[in-house]
């Protein structure tokens, strides 16, 4: 997994756990693309101080991942879901009954939720 | 949901943010039946003493839950399969191709392995 999509994903799970102010500066640099400067400027402290925060706030979040491997545990799921929905793309609906094509439509769009949850 | 129940669910997704001594105890009362009793017996602790740890972890639980809502978020995605599941159930096998029905049957092991997980 891509480093910085696994941070926003640990942001995405644990973030409430981090400081408000590390909250926020991860939010901004991984959610909205902020640089470190930026940041700065917009908080009004020191690019070694947000620097720090990041630091600080990683260690934390990759320390919770290994305790909890509650991301893991999740992307697993969505990945057992999106093969899930590659069999039903699979399956030929001209032979299916009006109704059976009812509920592999249901089907389908339960799997897209948790895909998308 | 039962308070039994969602209790042994906190300690299995955050109960590594517990004290060894508190994952301990609560193993043994809600996953293992121990009673306070017990627990006090075994660890050679006070029945007292149990029974704060067993209320400070609770807090512990409970706040973790109210800030992540991991638990929320994977029974949803739980009770989602199980309802897919059941439109699965509902789809008339005689009516399909064999490789469609084969189709159907990695479907249908591939959610059940999202409930299981």
């Amino acid at each position: 997994m891509d480093r910085v999509y696994e941070l926003t994903l640990l942001l995405d799970f644990y973030g409430q756990l981090l400081t408000a102010r590390q909250f926020e500066i991860l939010d901004l640099h991984y959610n909205n693309d902020y640089s470190l400067g930026e940041i700065a400027q917009q908080l009004n402290i020191s690019r070694q101080g947000v620097f720090d925060n990041i630091k600080r706030a990683k260690t934390t979040l990759d320390n919770l991942e290994e305790k909890l491997g509650l991301v893991k545990k999740f992307t697993g799921q969505k990945k057992k879901a999106e093969d899930i929905l590659k069999n039903i793309n699979r399956i030929d609906l001209d032979y299916l009954k009006a109704e059976d094509r009812k509920h592999l439509e249901s089907i389908r769009q339960g799997i897209q939720e948790i895909i998308d949850g």
